[in-house]
Formats: C-alpha cells, structure tokens, sequence
C-alpha cells in the first residue's frame, strides 16, 4: 500500500494561487511539510497568511490575501466534512479571520484538483475567475457586478456550467461593507469579519468552480469502516432527529431559557412574543430539508412565508443565530421578516449576525436618545418593527444614507464615529459583532468569546461542556476550571476544521479528533495522523499561530474583554439572574493555560512545544521589542 | 412517403385530457378531422371549448376547461413557431379567452408526445401535474402552495427533474384573482384573461413536463428549404437588428410619437420624462438576450438595476406593454420601479397589462375625488410614484385590503362595484384591460380591439397596415376600408397561432400564410395545407367559432366597443390630435366584412361556407331564439 499515491501527493491537491493584478496563475502540488504540520483547510489558511501577510497590511488593499481552502476529507464519504474555509486579515476587525461556508462549492473545489485558492492583487476591472478541472479564466464580470447573489449566479452559471459551483459577492461586497459575506451559489455563506468586502476591494465578483476528478483515497476499506462508526454515532446522537427536523433551530427557544438569546441589545429584558421561536412554531414554516455535500443531517431547513409583506418567499434560513440577530436582538418575533431580512442578507451579501446586531446597537442608541432621527435620515428606530429592519438592511448593503453607511462599517467603528458613550451598546469583541450568547450566563462559553481569535465568535470557541452537557456537565455559572474547557474547545475545532468539520458535529459527540485521526490515516495514509494526541496537538499549533497574527497586528490583553455591560450590568432574568462576567479571573487562568504571557502573548516554550519556534523568533522581533 | 407516418397520425399528437377531480388522465391519438379542419394551437383550443363547454358555465366552477396546446410546427426547427396556447371561459371577462405563451415549454409538451393537455374538474387539495413522457401523475402540491414562481420553480424542479419545463401559476392565481396570469418555470407568461385564476379554482398549482421525443417530420429536406427561406426572410427584415437587440423596447418612445402608449389611463396629457423610453436609455440596462426554444430573434431583454430600492434585480423583462402598464399609463418613468413591478408581477403570477392599467384606473378616480383614502387603505394614490405602484402590485396580488381586493376584479367589475361614474375611466373592452394602444391614433387597430374575440387584445388584431405600413401603408385616421384591414390581420392572426407561431413575426413580413402553409405542409404532408388560401380559411373560421363562443356567452353588438373617453373625448396631443373614434361607421362596416348580421352574430350563410353548419344551428337553438 506505501506505493499508493495518497491524496496529498497525487494529482489531488494544488495550490491554486490567483494573482488577480497581472491575470495569472499558478498551480503547485501542497507541500509535504504542510500537510504534515498543519493537515487542511483552516491550518493552511492560518500558516499561509502567517506566513505571506505583512504586519499592517490593509485588509483592503491588494496586500491582504484571501485563502480558500478545503481539506484532506472534503469530497470523500466522510460525513459533514466537505465545507470550505475563507482566510484572511479582517476589514472589520483589523485582526486574523476564519469564515466557514458550506454548501457544494468545497467538494467542487476538490474535485478540480484543488486543497487552496490563494487569492492576491486587485483586478483593475471587476472579473470572475472560472476554473474548469486544471484550466484557469480570468473573465470579464462587468454584467453581473452590482446584481444580487442570485441574479448572478444565474448569468455565471450560464456563462460556465450548469453545474458549477460558485462563490460570489452581492452589492454589499461590491460597496465595501464591511460586514459583508461571501455566498455560495446556493445561498451558503463565508458571512463573519467581511470577507465579501476583501473581495470586494479586489474587484473579484465569483470563482466559479467545475471540477471531475475524484480524491484519491489511502485505504479505501478502512476509510468505510471509519465511516461506518461515524454514521452510528450520528444516530445514536440524543439529539440527532430533532437536528434533522428543525436543524439549530430547534435549539431557538431553548437557549432563551438558558439565558442565551440575549434580547435588546443584550439588555436581556424577557422578550415578549419568545413563544413564536418554539420549536413547533418554527417547524410551520419548514417544508424542505437541504444540507451540504456529504453530510446526512441536511441541518438546512427551507421556510415558507404564507402571510404578510413578504408573502411568497421560500428561502434556505433562518437558523438559531439569525433568528436571534433579525429577531431576538430586535425584540422581533416577527418570523415572516426575519426571514425576508434573511434572504436579503444572502442576496445583497451580507452577514446576518452582524446586520442584525448593527441594526440593535442603533435602535439602543435611539432608546436612548443618543441618536435622533438627523442621524438615522428620518427613520423612526424602535424594538420589533419589521418594516424599518427589512429596510436598514437594504440601506447597509448599499450603503444608503448616513446611518447605512455608518452601520456598514460595523458597529465599533460606528461607535467611534458617534462618540457620545455609544461604545458602551456596541455588543462586539475586537471588532466583530457578538453572536447569540449571552456571557453572563455561560462562564466558559463567555471565555471563549472574549479571547476568539477572530473576535466575538460562537463557532470557534463553543462551550459545549457548559452548553450540552458533553462530554461532561460543569456548572455555567462557575468561573474555576473554565480555561481548561475554552481551550480544549478551542484546540479541538481548531483541529477539527482542518477537515473541514462542520462545527454543528464537532461541538457534540458525533466527530471527534478520534474519529478524524481514523478517517484521516485511512484518508491519507500519513502516519502522524495516526495519532488522536497528534491531532489536538495541531489544533493548539493551528490556534497560537492564530493569536500570533493577532500579537503581531497589536492584539493583547486589553482586547481580550467583552462589552462593559456584560461586565458591570447584572444580568436581568433567570436562570442567570444576577450574574456578571468575571473576566479578570478568568483570563488570568486561561492565559496560564494556554502557555501565554500575561500580555497574552505566547511564550517561546509553547511555541516551541508547537514546533512554532519561527513565529517565537518574528513575534519577539516585532512585538516585544517595540 | 405516403406510408411515412406524420406528426399527426405517429406517436406524437396525442390528446392528454386530465381529470383532476378524480385524478384520472387518458391520452387518445388527435382526430384527422380536428387537425384538418384547425391544424393545431389556437385552432384545437377553439374548437375544444366551443363544443365542451356549455353556454353559461361558471369560469372558476370545476365544469369550465382549461385547454393547453401547441402546434404542428412546435419543437422543429421552424423559426418561432414553439410557442403555446392556453384557452378558457375568462373569469375576468365571462367570455372566450386565448392566452399565448413563451419560452421553452412548448417544444417540451411537444418532445412529450402530447399536441393538447385538456384540464377539467377541481382537485380536493392542491396538486400539481407531473408529465414524465408517457407517464403521467398527480402530485401533492402542498408545499408549493403559496409560494411565488420563482421558489415553486426550484421545489417543482427538484422534485421532478431539472430539466423538466413547467407552467405554474403563483399566489394571485391561488387567490382566484381575476388578472392571474400562468408563468413558465422560465418566467414567460400567459397573462391575459385570468387563465391563472382557472389554474387556482381548480387547485393546480402547476404542470411539469419531460420529454424525450422527436417530432416526426413528413418532409425533412422541403422543411429545410422553407426554413431557409424564412431566416432570409428574417434577417431582410429592416428591423431585424433593432429588434434583437432590444427587442420591443426599441419600439416605446416610437409608439408614444404614433399616438400611442397613451399617459395618464389614457387621459393623453404629454408625457413628462418620456425621454426615459427612447432607446438608448432602455438599452443601457439591458445585460442580456434571452428568447423562446427555436427563434433566432431572442427578443427578450434581461434589465439590471443598478440603483433605488430595487438594486441588485436583473429581470427577464419589461418589454413594450410593461413599460407603459408600469410606466406611461401610470405617468412613472422611473425604468427601475417598471422593472421591479414586472417581476414582482411574474414572481406572484399576474398580468402585467391588467395590474398596471388596474392602478391607473384607481389613480384617475382618487385624482378625480371619487375615491378617498377610505377605499385606498390609507395609500395617497398620484402619478408617477413608484413606492405606491410596487405596493398596489403586492395588494392585488394577495387581495390585500379594500382596495387591492377590489382591483383584483379587474377594472370593470371594480367600477361596477365602486359605482359614482367610475365606469368612465375603466379602461377596458369586454372586460379586458387595455394595452398600449390609442383607438383615435389608428381606427384600424382600434376596430381590431373593439371586436376582439378575447375582449381589449393587442395581440390577436395587431394592425401592421396602420402601424408598420405593411403589406402596405394605409393612412390611420381614415375610417373607408378599415374593416377589411381588421378582418385581414385578424384572420392572419389566428391562422397562424395554429402553429403556434408568434404574434411579433406573424404581424411582420418575416411569417406569414404563404410561408406557413410551406413549412405545414413540409410538416405534416396534409394536402389541404399546401393551399396557402386554406390557412386564410381556417383562420377566419377560428375567429367565427371564437365569435359564436362569445355570442353564444351573450356578446352583442353592444359590446363591440371602447370605452367612453375615446369615443368623446377628442386626442388632445399629436399627431392623432382632434381625432375620436368613429365606432358606429367602422363597426357597420365590420359586420358587413365578416358576414355577421348587425347584432355582429355569424351568419348561417358565414358558418356553412367556414365548415361550422352545427354551429349555425346551436346559435339559432340557443341565442336566436331567447
């Protein structure tokens, strides 16, 4: 069998690297060493930019890079492995990020030949590059620029292949907008840190991808037992059927009684009308399942809008974060426009989490009188009121008005611009909007949150200790032993996403890095991954290089933090009645944990136990002598 | 070549009549005498409605039919001849309908080996037809139900085959408004009349067809000529460049200098901002071409939006009739907005003629003060605002409020129902909303309108004398010989949609009869159809059975008419200025033309030289003798 070529080093698996200023490209076999070191998808990202961005760099300019990557199980038969990951310096947060999509678009790359898609430079002109198997187009995208996510992949599709994938950009990338996402060409998104605005600034409207060949397998029969045992798993899950029911969003309501959910701008006052996000009511509106390549959960959930303004829609989403950022946060139990506002995220391009959140952070300052209708261009802002969502989203993507184009820049810099206290309703974490949970009421999850490295992420630091229970029940509300739990969290989907896992498995009992060392070996038949140890050892490498770009472009303790009211304001209702977030200690542990200074930069020995001693080497030259 | 079957008598041209009340289906081989005698498309919906419908019948009662067909010349390469044909009792105008359609689900019907699909009865709960070749089944259509066309289209799709072609209605013809139109899963229409409405009262959401026949040609090598000499016939035709590349649009602003697209619901004021419609400007939204299977012309436009609320859209459409419908006759030149509604109505299933002239009408009675805010749910209804337009377009869809329930009656039961002398500004004949034409512009084209079979139709009495100068140039405003020109495009019209050719290349010199009984005959190897003065005959004699349909309903002399304004109100801008319309002179004339008597019913003498002796009978047993 040692003479089979494995994945890695057969005709599977180039660099793609797409120079976007001079209309070329180059294709190059992955490195031995890459593999090895960093396994897939987000570890290659990680190291790539790492590695190629300079300290600094504008993440508008042609200077930053996006990196698109799949991993060594992406278009095989292991479940809920096939997603993709975009990489690149934030132009929201001015710090390293990782945005996950799903969909098709990743098997596809796979099937082109391609683990990496490292794109550089700025077109002078709007283009879109077609690769079709080994051949590379770069074509003119004058017609579809400035058209919606679905109006173009219509005209690209016809333009290519039926049966292309594709990911692109609506109007909101196009415009620079910083919260805006990267979409699928079937309405998946790459939404957090504003990657559409990366692709925007390189005049890169889609890559559209056609790919026949398949991944070739180390050993096929022990990849199908592997397999075999997953697939069980996924059954025996608890939860597994209520998954495919209603996908996160039977776990809606839910996290309103854990204390998630946070309402009003994270003011947490019990929100009236919470029983229209019962499972059984959000079930009404479901009346198709969908999913991404290779996975049997099909988590997404198709839903049909029957009564109102936006009577006639089927859309793909909402899920549990968007009906907390169009509804929860707005005070809005309106799902009919949560579901709108949803569509139009995907079709103008846009995160969800962030608008909605954005959109909140304003209402606040209107409740509060901050700001009045001069600044909101005559729009009444108040809790609950679809109509003046629906249309906040549409002036964000578009940047119409001043308070569009104010929100469109995220709400940290929109604070900075108000002034007058704003900060202080800004829910973000260096920079990037908060997602649905509320710290206060999950010690470990809070933890998570505040040292993300991508800001204030759910996906990369999600505390399912605290959350499900597994793989075993800790007390939410207790601060000791909680940095033990963020990180093994953190390292594990750090791992994990070098797959690309799906973080809906990772974060339960279904995968595991035991699991993924099985499918891995039989996939790639590289002895190291043989090992589970070996795989939490490279997610922990994957996550220090990841706070090392952060070190590197000025991240440190003072940034670790969450917003102030999540620090000072008790919080308002049960079951966390009463409770702040302790962050001092909390942080004092974790950097402890994680080998880091208490500046919480990494120090030598860890990045050397990381086999890291590079980064060590740049991060004292550049950081700690300055 | 006598023994080679034809397209008439092979495996092809077979009747699918569909029972939906007991979902039961037959298919039977077409009758010679129903193919000799009507040829195919128009000709087989006329006949099929006048001997199976019974006089009086209830339009959205289970016991009316809907009849779907196309043509012998359908799915061959015979230029724009794929069209097809939906006929029905109308329940916007009580009388005969014929409704014509585009895009690629003729040919489809056609590869599936079936000439005609005949619908009748209700299904209990919604279903949709599911036609897989010879296979034929009854599908639930909960799920789609209420959805637009464009999110039906994906569930239907998938749920059949991708490349299967579907007619659909959406949720205005679920609602049974009465100007629902019938889409294609490519967005074509057949809109006029309410035939969607029929679709909704019998609970069929859609037909969806897959076909893997051929048709059988008689004589491939004389086909072949013949089409050639069509493609020349094409391509001399001086406005052959113009129309591909703008297709009608190239055509407004000149129509407006002809006197027509008349503004303000007919009021004919000039145009502020028509400017808008020239050209040039129409063009520069234009992204792409798009056209029906087997036509060179691809007359279809697809607008981009750019910029306003609507951004982001890129929309198979407007043409001609829609910019006036959502512009000139509602005194908006606001191209985006026209878009938007055009979608909007092709997204919900409605007419766009009807919809628009609908809102005029409303407009002209607030502007007048015979309606208030009371009857407009609040709406402040003006000119030329496209906030409101796009809003009207959405209450008619759904019958939303006082208004948009009473507009989705169509104008001339909206008047009825509104009484105060609204009457008046109800722009329609028969019932039928009026399209871009000014009857005191052209007496021709205005007698063509005010006798249509189908009520107030552009498209059936297209006068190309008056308004193209061909086959030869007559002067619009005289009244002597009219009648002849009427009955000439009128007869042309409807033999030619026997094929089902289409309404933009009959009215040209591109097809006509002598071209047609060329390709028919190459076709089908039928002897009679080799005489091009047959065609002219069974044309003439489609209109007589589509007139006795009518009388046989009780349309009289009385209704062959315009409305009010145009017969008293004198054109108050050129070149048409000054004129009325002299109905009295023109409509005597007609009856003469035509062979009718003076309360405009077929003579015996008429209907036994047109082959339609048990016609002449049953409107003596029924009508001559109440």
């Amino acid at each position: 069998m040692s003479e089979k070529p494995n994945s890695w080093f057969g005709y599977m698996g180039q660099v793609l690297r797409i120079d976007l200023t001079h209309h070329k490209w180059t294709a190059e076999p992955l490195k031995k060493e890459l593999v090895e070191n960093f396994i897939g998808g987000r570890g290659f990202g990680a190291k790539i930019l790492w590695s190629e961005l300079l300290a600094g760099v504008d993440p508008l300019s042609p200077e930053n890079k996006l990196v698109i990557s799949v991993g060594p199980l992406t278009g095989t038969k292991v479940q809920s492995a096939s997603r993709w990951v975009a990489q690149f310096k934030s132009p929201l947060t001015g710090i390293y990020c990782r945005s996950v999509g799903g969909g098709y678009f990743g098997a596809e790359l796979k099937f082109a030949g391609y683990d990496v898609i490292i794109v550089e430079g700025r077109a002078e002109k709007p283009v879109y590059v077609w690769i079709d198997n080994d051949k590379v187009e770069f074509r003119d995208a004058t017609k579809v620029w400035a058209m919606n996510t679905l109006a173009a992949r219509d005209f690209l599709l016809e333009e290519t292949e039926k049966r292309a994938k594709a990911i692109m950009i609506g109007p909101a990338g196009e415009k620079l907008v910083k919260i805006a996402a990267i979409v699928t060409d079937d309405s998946r998104t790459a939404a957090r840190g504003g990657p559409g605005a990366v692709m925007g600034s390189k005049n890169l409207k889609a890559i559209v991808v056609r790919g026949s060949k398949k991944p070739v397998i180390y050993n096929e029969e022990a990849l199908g037992e592997a397999v075999k045992e997953q697939i069980e798993a996924y059954r025996k899950w608890p939860y597994f059927e209520e998954f495919r029911k209603l996908g996160t969003n039977h776990a809606v309501y839910l996290w309103y009684t854990f204390g998630h959910f946070p309402p009003y701008n994270f003011q947490q006052r019990e929100l009236e009308g919470i029983d229209r996000f019962r499972p059984e009511v959000l079930a009404s509106y479901v009346v198709k399942h969908k999913g991404c390549y290779g996975c049997m959960i099909q988590c997404g959930k198709v839903f049909k809008v029957t009564k109102g303004p936006y009577a006639g829609i089927a859309w793909e989403f909402p899920e549990l974060e968007t009906h907390w950022s169009f509804g929860g946060v707005l005070g809005n139990c309106n799902i009919e426009s949560i579901i709108a506002a949803n569509m139009l995220c995907d079709l103008y391009g846009l995160d969800t989490i962030s608008t909605g959140v954005a959109i909140a952070f304003a209402t606040e300052l209107y409740e509060k009188g901050i700001i009045g209708k001069s600044e909101t261009d005559g729009l009444e802002l108040k809790w609950g009121d679809p109509e003046v969502i629906i249309e906040l989203v549409r002036r964000i993507a578009f940047r119409v008005g001043n308070l569009g184009n104010l929100l469109a820049e995220g709400v940290k810099r929109a604070a900075e611009v108000i002034g007058r206290g704003a900060e202080k309703y800004a829910m973000h974490i260096k920079g990037l909007e908060m997602p649905a949970y509320d710290p206060r009421a999950m010690k470990g999850q809070g933890l998570g949150l505040a040292t993300g490295t991508i800001g204030g992420s759910h996906a990369i630091s999600w505390n399912k200790f605290e959350i499900l229970g597994v793989p075993k029940k800790v007390d939410p509300f207790i601060v000791e032993g909680k940095a033990e739990l963020a990180k093994y969290v953190q390292d594990e989907m750090a791992a994990c996403e070098t797959a690309v896992f799906c973080k809906l498995t990772v974060n339960h009992e279904m995968t595991s890095p035991n699991l993924y060392s099985k499918v891995l070996y039989a996939a790639t038949g590289i002895e190291k991954f043989k090992d589970e140890r070996y795989l939490w050892l490279v997610g922990e490498r994957i996550w220090n290089l990841e706070r090392a770009f952060d070190v590197r472009e000025g991240i440190d303790n003072r940034h670790d933090t969450v917003p102030e009211r999540l620090l000072k304001e008790p919080m308002p209702r049960d079951p966390a009645k009463g409770q702040i977030f302790e962050l001092g200690k909390l942080l004092k542990d974790y950097y402890r944990v994680r080998g880091w200074n208490e500046r919480g930069s990494p120090l030598r020995e860890k990045l050397v136990e990381l086999g890291l001693v590079e980064v060590a080497g740049e991060l004292e030259r550049e950081v700690f002598q300055t």
